[in-house]
């Protein structure tokens, strides 16, 4: 398996994408929202671009079956239901509702990252195992792509990506080790890190290998990263300190959302 | 001081350089190279795109007054004295010598960076601090130019510029402690992580943090952070271990190469 990481959305360089596993990462705050919301019982997730367009859809739904959820600069929109904050999407207030999205950033990453391959996952910290199982299920190379903020590399979305490479190692780290006693021992010091360059597993690009270790680096204190991130620490100013908080909680759902023809609905994952 | 962190030279941006002091990375080997070539008593380095350009300036300077050096896909030229190993640029050979140097990646990275601000320092492992005290020296904001490897995220140029980052930190850390203990308890979480968003000295680009944690996270083996990375792996496969352990080496030198007007030359440091 090889492993990709894109670091911004302007980074997917064309076939990147094909024949591939991708994951998607905003995880301030869409992707948080996203896998909460289909957690918490919402039938589906419709991400949509434009305020315009979300308004649009909504005319063509019943009444009472849907909500509308986002943000533009953090803020909730005017006639919207809900902002972008995981946090009010809970099962009373989400259940069997379908939710049509627009953020200014995340839901547009998602349909971007669609068009090069189909199918794309959710991924956050709060579904990060779940994340991983699923790709390793697959056995299909990875790409990972974190959504940046604007236009720039993210540590929040990065570290996501991170976490999920660290599952992924540390399961095929339980598997390999047969393999790995009969590796030369000149070879071993790099190859039990990055693991397995020529003989196997799992191949990765620097940037995944720097995802994988930010991640070890805030493994017990990944609160921290999201308030090391400019976006975190804007997200803080505005008061916003909970909703940081809860992104910060590693596998709190067993839930892979996926992006499918337009629509994000859940995919069952066991463990 | 701002502290910006170029990923790859394709990502250097309009106007990114302007008004900054500029720093390049490409330590395996490029970097390494001309800080001990110059280290070493080479009179200067000139950095060149071509061979072909390296050979034309050879021809217009005196017969043993210069060493041709360089690289393509890791191999020595031919038809030069030296490749592109650290190990060779040893006081006994370039003394007093003008070394002409061609690289794969960072002669070029270096002419590319030189054309948006002037000068460019150049950082390695092994100037980590002498960079990093000759930029709060400066007092400009910073930008650092990771070469990148095949024009992608590398991991070993993004160590050094997170260790010169670190550096920075530790020095501005000693300065600011009065300030510190003046700020409120609920923003003290990460303006002493960050440090210091509003009130002051240091903000730094997501992935400035990231390089800064990379640093932090391989602090106590930078030799490992070059077995993980792909192009270290490819010099392993070579068989130049030597040069990953040398160009490991932190802090060997107290030296700040200067690329200006086509030459590079040492910048005086005081500790």
């Amino acid at each position: 398996m090889r492993i990709y990481l894109v670091p911004t959305v302007k980074d997917i360089e064309k076939d990147i994408l094909l024949n591939k596993s991708a994951v998607m990462f905003d995880i301030l705050r869409a992707s948080s929202t996203i896998s909460t919301a289909l957690a918490n019982g919402c039938t589906s997730v419709i991400p949509v671009s434009e305020v315009t367009e979300a308004f649009e859809l909504a005319k063509r739904l019943p009444e009472g079956t849907f909500l509308l959820g986002g943000e533009r600069g953090a803020v909730k929109l005017p006639g919207f239901h809900l902002g972008n904050s995981p946090l009010e999407y809970q099962p009373e207030t989400v259940k069997q509702k379908t939710v049509i999205l627009t953020t200014t950033n995340g839901t547009q990453t998602v349909c971007r990252v669609a068009e090069g391959c189909g199918n794309v996952m959710i991924g956050s910290l709060l579904n990060a195992s779940a994340v991983a199982h699923s790709l390793l299920a697959k056995q299909q190379d990875v790409v990972l792509v974190c959504a940046g903020t604007r236009g720039k590399f993210s540590l929040e979305d990065t570290l996501a990506a991170g976490m999920v490479i660290r599952e992924i190692v540390k399961k095929l780290g339980k598997r390999k080790s047969a393999n790995q006693a009969r590796i030369a021992p000149a070879q071993k010091v790099y190859l039990d890190e990055i693991p397995l360059m020529d003989k196997g597993e799992l191949i990765m690009e620097d940037a995944a290998t720097a995802a994988l270790r930010l991640a070890e680096y805030y493994a017990n204190q990944p609160l921290q990263a999201l308030y090391d991130s400019l976006h975190g620490q804007k997200l803080v100013q505005m008061g916003l300190v909970a909703d940081l908080a809860y992104c910060a909680q590693v596998d709190l759902f067993n839930v892979v959302p996926v992006y499918r023809e337009g629509v994000i609905g859940l995919e069952a994952v066991s463990f």
